[in-house]
C-alpha cells in the first residue's frame, strides 16, 4: 500500500501531560485586568466563575502538567486521532508537496471541543461542584460540554443565541441526548435575559447575551461553575493533545511539517496543533505557523493588540488580545465558530512576537477547497476548518510553482454532518464574499480606545 | 489505565482478503429465479444491471478473495475502525460482562455502507462503467455511494424516496457535496416515475418505486449500472472486513465474544460483523449469534421463508429468503434501513439452519437504550444501531441475574447525528410501539402465496 493514508496511535500513546507554553513565551503574558480598578486579577476574584483548580492551571508557568487518570479515560474514547495524509486531494492539486490533517471529526460531538470539555468538566467534579453553565453559538462547543457533564455525571445548562437554536434544531436534541438543559438565549431565566426580551422581545440573541446569561445562572448558586470553550490559557493547554500526537505520528513517518496550519476563531484548536511546534520553533527549529481567519472577521490581521473585554456585556476582565473591538457584531458568514471579535491572550501573544503568521481568507475560497477535499479525500469538514484547508492548498499550490517539495500540516478540526447550509449556499452560487468595511472597523474600534494598552 | 477502552489496529493490519461464507454454508445457497420462467437467473441476465466481475463475486464459492488494492487504499481512509470496551456502560448496568462495540461511525458518511460502495465503485470502474444509479431511504447507503463514486471519478444518481427526501434535506446536500445528482422519487426522470406522478402527484414515495426508477435509469444506457446497499451475496462479503478486523482485536486483548449481535435490514451489517464468526461456529466453536429486528418490520421472527422479489414493484429476480411479502409496507418507524420486507439470502439461510438467532425488540426500549449508551459512552447511535445496544443490554443484564461473566461483541454500524428526530420523538415521549397485527401480515403475505418455495 504504500506510504501509509493514516498514521494510528494505539490507546496507548494518549500524551500523559499537557504542554503548556508560558514558560516558553520569550515575552511574558500580561495579566487580565479588572475592568473598573485596572488593576490585575486576582484568583479569588475569579473563584465564583471557575473552580480553583482551573484558575491555577490558567496561570501556571509549569511546562509539562500531568493528565489526570479519569480524563486520560474519557479521552480514549476517540483519542489517539488519526492523523492522515491527503494524497488523493495531493494528487488531484497535482502538487509536491505532502498534506497531512489531523482529523478530530471523530470525536462523539464531531470535533475538537470534547479535549478540553471533558477536561473541564472533571476538574469542576474533583471541586466539589455540581452543574456547569454555558453560552454556545453554532452549537459545537455546547454539544461537547453537555457530553463531557454526561461523561462525569454533572448537570449542564447551555445558553444558545437564538437564532442558532432556531435554525440548528438538530443541536438541541444532541444536547438533550446527553441530558443537558439547552435554552434559547435571551431566556426568561436571567435578569438579563428578561430584561433584554422586554426591550425587544424578537431579538435573534447574541454570544455576548448568552455569555452574560450563562455567568449569571452561574454565580447565584454556590454548586455551579461556568465553563469556557476557548480563549482561555488553561483550553489552550487542554488542546495540546492534538498536536503532541501528531508530532508523535510524524516521528513514526520520518517527516516534520514546513507548514503548520490552524483555522483561528477564539484560537484553541489552532493553540492544540500548533503550540507544541511552536515549542521547537521557539527553541531554534525552523517552522512556518499559520493561523488562518475569515476576511469578515479579521481579528488577528486587522485588529489592533490591547486590552478589550472578552464578551459584549462587558462582564468579563480585560484580557491582552488582538480585537475588532467588543461591540462588533461580525456578518452571518457560516463558519460560527470564526465569529468572535476577539483571540486568546496566548495566540495573540505569539503573532505579536512574529511566531505565528496570520492570514485571512474570503468564504467563497473556503467553500470550494472544503469541496474539493470532501470530493478527494471524503471527509466533508466544517465551515471553521476550511479555512485551515483553503491555506493548505494554497501552500500546497504554491510548492507546485517553485517546484520544491514541501510538508503541510493542517488541525482538521471537526466534521461538517451537522452544518451544511453553508454548502447549500456555496452550491447555489449566493455565498457573499463578506470584508470586513474600514469604517465598520474603525467605529467598532471606539469602544477600545480608552482602555488600557498592553506593553 | 488499566484494560484499554479501544483497540487499535494500523493501516497495515486491515484485512487483505474477504470472507466468503458460501463455501461453509451447511446448506447450499438456492439461486435466484427468473419470475417468469421460474428458472434459475444466469449470469448473462444480470449483465444489464450489474458489471460481470461483481455477478461473479455474487456466484463465487472461493472462501477468501482477495481486496484488491486501489479499494485497500481507499478503505484506509478510515480503516481499521476501532473496537471500543463500554466500561461505562457496563459500569451503569452493573453487569460482570464485557460488552465491545465495534465503531463503524468514523467513516465519512458516518456508518458501515461505504465498505461495500467502495468496492463497488470499483469494480465498475474497472469494467469501465462511467455512472452508477441507486436508491435510497434515510439517505445513509445513497450517500455512502455517493462518496465511492466521487472518490472513483464515477458520475452517481441517487432517486431517494420523497418523503425522507422532504424531511431530512441535509441528506441531499450530503450527496451533492460528493457531487452525487440526488432526486426525490417518484421523479420526472423515468417512464414508472412519470406514471406514478400523473396518477397520484402527492405519493410520498417507496423504496420499491426508487428501485424501480433507479433500474429503469441504469438499464437506458451501455455505461451505466446499478449498485444495491444490501441484500446481496456480494453485498455481505464486502462487509466481512468489520468482523475480520473485530476478531483481530479480540485476540489482542485475549478475548472471544459469547454473543455477536447486529442489527438487520437488508443484513449486510450484521453479516459483516458475524460471518467470519459464524466460520467458527459452523467449525464447532461455541458462540450465540443474534439478529435483531423491529417488531414492526419482523421479517426474520415472524416472516415464512420463501421465495419473493427484492422490490415491491416486482423487477426483481425471486430471492429465497425471509420475508413479510412484497406488498408490505412498514410503519413509519424511525430506523429506516430496517424497515425493509425481506433479508438477504445468505442470512436468510443462516437463521433457517439455526445458526442466527433472530429477535425483535420494541423502538422504544431501543431509544431508550441508545440513550443510555450516549450518557455513558458518549456517542449517540442512528435509530437502527439501537437495536443491537438494546439486545447487548439485554444480554449484559441476564449476565448479572445469572451471576456470570460473559463477552459482548455488538455491531455500532453508524452514528445518529444526521437522525436525531427519533430521539426527539423518544423525549417528548409519543413514540409509539408498533407491533405488526397478525392480520396486517396474513394480508401482505398473500402476494407470495403462488411464489415457489425454497427447499
Amino acid at each position: 500500500m504504500g506510504t501509509p493514508t493514516r498514521i494510528i496511535l494505539r490507546e496507548d500513546e494518549i500524551p500523559t501531560q499537557w504542554y503548556n507554553i508560558q514558560p516558553d513565551l520569550p515575552n511574558p503574558l500580561q495579566p487580565p485586568l479588572h475592568p473598573e480598578t485596572g488593576e490585575p486579577i486576582g484568583p479569588e476574584e475569579l473563584a465564583p466563575i471557575f473552580p480553583m483548580n482551573l484558575i491555577e492551571q490558567e496561570v501556571s508557568q509549569q511546562r509539562w502538567i500531568d493528565i489526570p487518570g479519569p480524563v486520560l479515560e474519557k479521552l480514549a474514547t476517540y483519542r489517539p486521532t488519526p492523523l492522515q495524509r491527503a494524497k488523493a486531494l495531493e494528487e488531484a492539486l497535482g502538487t509536491p508537496a505532502k498534506i497531512y490533517y489531523k482529523n478530530e471529526g471523530v470525536s462523539p460531538p464531531g470535533s475538537h471541543k470534547p479535549n478540553t470539555a471533558i477536561a473541564q468538566a472533571y476538574y469542576n467534579k474533583e471541586f466539589g461542584i455540581k452543574r456547569l453553565t454555558t453560552e454556545t453559538g453554532a452549537g459545537q462547543w455546547g454539544s461537547a460540554l453537555a457530553m463531557a457533564c454526561s461523561l462525569f455525571g454533572l448537570e449542564c445548562k447551555v445558553f444558545m443565541v437564538r437564532i442558532s437554536f432556531d435554525q440548528k434544531p438538530l443541536r438541541k436534541l444532541m444536547m438533550q441526548a446527553w441530558n443537558a438543559d439547552c435554552v434559547a438565549s435571551p431566556s426568561n431565566e436571567t435578569e438579563i435575559g428578561r430584561r433584554i426580551l422586554a426591550e425587544k422581545p424578537d431579538t435573534p440573541g447574541s454570544l455576548g447575551i448568552a455569555i452574560s446569561e450563562a455567568i449569571e445562572d452561574c454565580v447565584r448558586s454556590d454548586d455551579t461553575r461556568y465553563s469556557l470553550g476557548s480563549v482561555l490559557n488553561h483550553v489552550m493547554l487542554h488542546q495540546t493533545v492534538i498536536g503532541l500526537e501528531a508530532k508523535r505520528q510524524l516521528e513514526m513517518v520520518g517527516d516534520y511539517p514546513d507548514v503548520v496550519i490552524g483555522c483561528a476563531g477564539g484560537g484553541s484548536n489552532f493553540a492544540g496543533l500548533s503550540f507544541p511546534f511552536l515549542y521547537d520553533k521557539i527553541n531554534g527549529r525552523q517552522v512556518e505557523v499559520v493561523a488562518t481567519e475569515p476576511t469578515a472577521c479579521p481579528t488577528l490581521t486587522r485588529g489592533p493588540f490591547t486590552y478589550d473585554f472578552g464578551d459584549t456585556g462587558m462582564t468579563t476582565p480585560l484580557l491582552p488580545m488582538y480585537t475588532l473591538g467588543h461591540d462588533f457584531v461580525p456578518p452571518p458568514i457560516h463558519a460560527g465558530g470564526l465569529r468572535y471579535h476577539g483571540m486568546a491572550p496566548l495566540v495573540s501573544r505569539l503573532v505579536r512576537d512574529g511566531l505565528v503568521e496570520p492570514r485571512a481568507l474570503h468564504q467563497n475560497d473556503c467553500y470550494e477547497s472544503a469541496v474539493l477535499f470532501a470530493r478527494t479525500e471524503g471527509f466533508i469538514c466544517a465551515p471553521e476548518t476550511s479555512h485551515a484547508i483553503a491555506t493548505a492548498i494554497h501552500e500546497a499550490r504554491r510548492a507546485k510553482e517553485e517546484g520544491k517539495e514541501k510538508t503541510i500540516l493542517l488541525n482538521w478540526s471537526g466534521h461538517g454532518l451537522m452544518d451544511l447550509s453553508g454548502y447549500e449556499a456555496f452550491f447555489r452560487g449566493d455565498l457573499v464574499d463578506l470584508a470586513l468595511p474600514e469604517e465598520d472597523l474603525r467605529e467598532s474600534l471606539k469602544g477600545v480606545e480608552d482602555l488600557p494598552k498592553p506593553k
